[in-house]
């Protein structure tokens, strides 16, 4: 049966910080695409290579999620992840978690090991620690470039050079195995100098992650409240099943058509029950990865 | 035009607890829809009414949200709530909330006047002091009831005392006004005895609460964690406007048919856009209540 997946690195502006680390930003994405296929060609389940996927990018201190994950407006590291298998439409999610140091380990425990969908804060992290997951210092999620963010957003007379250098972003994977079964993982560390307990779409199910057998899995970046406002993975998966369109008829019509009014950032990443990929943004990049089968479809930045 | 709201108080299992205060339910009940009324009838928005209509409910002890919330596993009172108009796709949303008296406003303060549609725990909590919106002590949230019952919780070996007992719950209230502008709201303490941090459906847009305008508008009760894998209230939105059926087909489509398999309590309120209501749920009862155009169309507790 065909098998594929796509990640994403989020979406936004064009940014300087991105251009001038371009190759790493594509060498990182092609690793954590490849070891992702390796384990969907291995027999391996779509939710264990979602998961996979998402942990690497967490450990990867260029993407905001885990390691490199943005500094809210008390200088603290808090951050969403979310998980969802297609089969039995079992999710998983965490938000104003700390110092754990992969949040969609902890979803996808909270998934599959509990009666809750949802758990936030400390009594989150409580649980990591009853699970003796990887706990990091504080220290360890803080990086130059997001501490160098944070102390430029916090001078609100340089806006301009906030918005060519702004990185804010999300990490996300979607996957069909050789079953068939499919899974979307999204992280975040959230929005730069935002308000401490703000929660965005990336730990919202049916916002920024859904997935469910015969249909899609999907992933979402952007500005979060838009995506939150507008459900905007479950409208894509609905209009699939609803009105017989692709998935990426679908993607385009919800990103296009139906947000088109938006004034924020948004990008989608999916995969439908025929392997297919879809990858959407209105953005002028989204970092994004895709392979089909064990071919490499794409391994993009800009558009 | 039409104009008409409607409101609930939690649906789930038969409880000695509640057939033994069904007079003070249902006077509760009333007041609080023929208040929520009123204010239809002399031209009030739809947000005012479902604000007014929840507050109320949170003020009331006998209902799990504000005043009378269940205790999580610590002993503690979090609460979750979101607030949802049709006009603008515009949400807020609280979770993990302490000593705010009314969640249900902060959360519309959150969609009314900030950037952001969900923030939680002490980051919620700060932005309700900076605001002077009314606090309250822990032990103003905590009723003998809510207290007794998480006592009896914590017993184990008496389940079956607790499940006939169990008041869990969520209230929540939705309407359309004479201009036609519709808008929902949820509210809730919890489950008892639940892990700290646990986050259900009464915050989640799209599970627990939606609206738009010239379609519907819904609140959602029951196992929390089931309707957010299931994004119950934007299924019964999109199945609405991508086939054509009534709010009425809608909501009994997704609870007794999409929603079948599921071993939950289940329960949904909604109104349309010609101001008709539905309320359906899987449950021996639903405390509920209606008017349109200022006539009751029911108030009831078991069905």
């Amino acid at each position: 049966m065909n098998y594929a997946i796509a990640i994403h690195g989020g979406a936004g502006p064009d940014s300087d910080f991105i251009r001038s680390h371009l190759t790493e930003y594509e060498s990182g994405l092609k690793s954590v695409l490849e070891a992702g296929n390796k384990m969907l060609e291995n027999g391996g389940s779509a939710v264990d290579a979602v998961e996979a996927a998402v942990r690497s990018l967490e450990d990867n201190h260029l993407f905001n999620s885990g390691r490199g994950s943005a500094l809210n407006h008390l200088g603290e590291i808090e951050m969403d992840a979310s998980i969802m298998e297609g089969k039995e439409l079992l999710t998983g999610a965490v938000s104003m978690l700390k110092n754990v140091r992969n949040p969609i380990t902890l979803a996808r425990f909270i998934m599959e090991k509990t009666s809750y969908v949802f758990l936030s804060d400390s009594g989150a992290l409580d649980m990591a620690k009853d699970e003796n997951l990887d706990l990091e210092p504080d220290s360890y999620f803080v990086t130059d470039n997001q501490l160098e963010e944070w102390l430029e957003t916090r001078k609100r007379d340089e806006i301009q050079d906030i918005l060519r250098k702004r990185v804010h972003g999300t990490v996300g994977a979607v996957a069909i195995d050789k079953k068939g079964n499919m899974a979307a993982a999204t992280s975040t560390g959230g929005s730069c100098n935002a308000h401490a307990g703000r929660i965005g779409d990336s730990s919202i199910i049916g916002a920024g992650c859904y997935a469910r057998n015969g249909l899609c899995a999907l992933s979402g970046t952007g500005d979060g409240e838009y995506i939150v406002n507008n459900v905007m993975a479950h409208s894509v998966a609905m209009l699939m099943e609803l009105t017989g369109c692709s998935l990426d008829e679908a993607c385009h019509k919800v990103i296009h058509e139906r947000l088109k009014n938006v004034d924020g950032d948004l990008g989608i990443i999916g995969v439908d029950s025929d392997a297919n990929i879809s990858m959407v943004f209105n953005t002028p990049r989204m970092h994004r990865a895709a392979m089909k089968n064990g071919e490499i479809l794409q391994i993009r930045v800009y558009s």
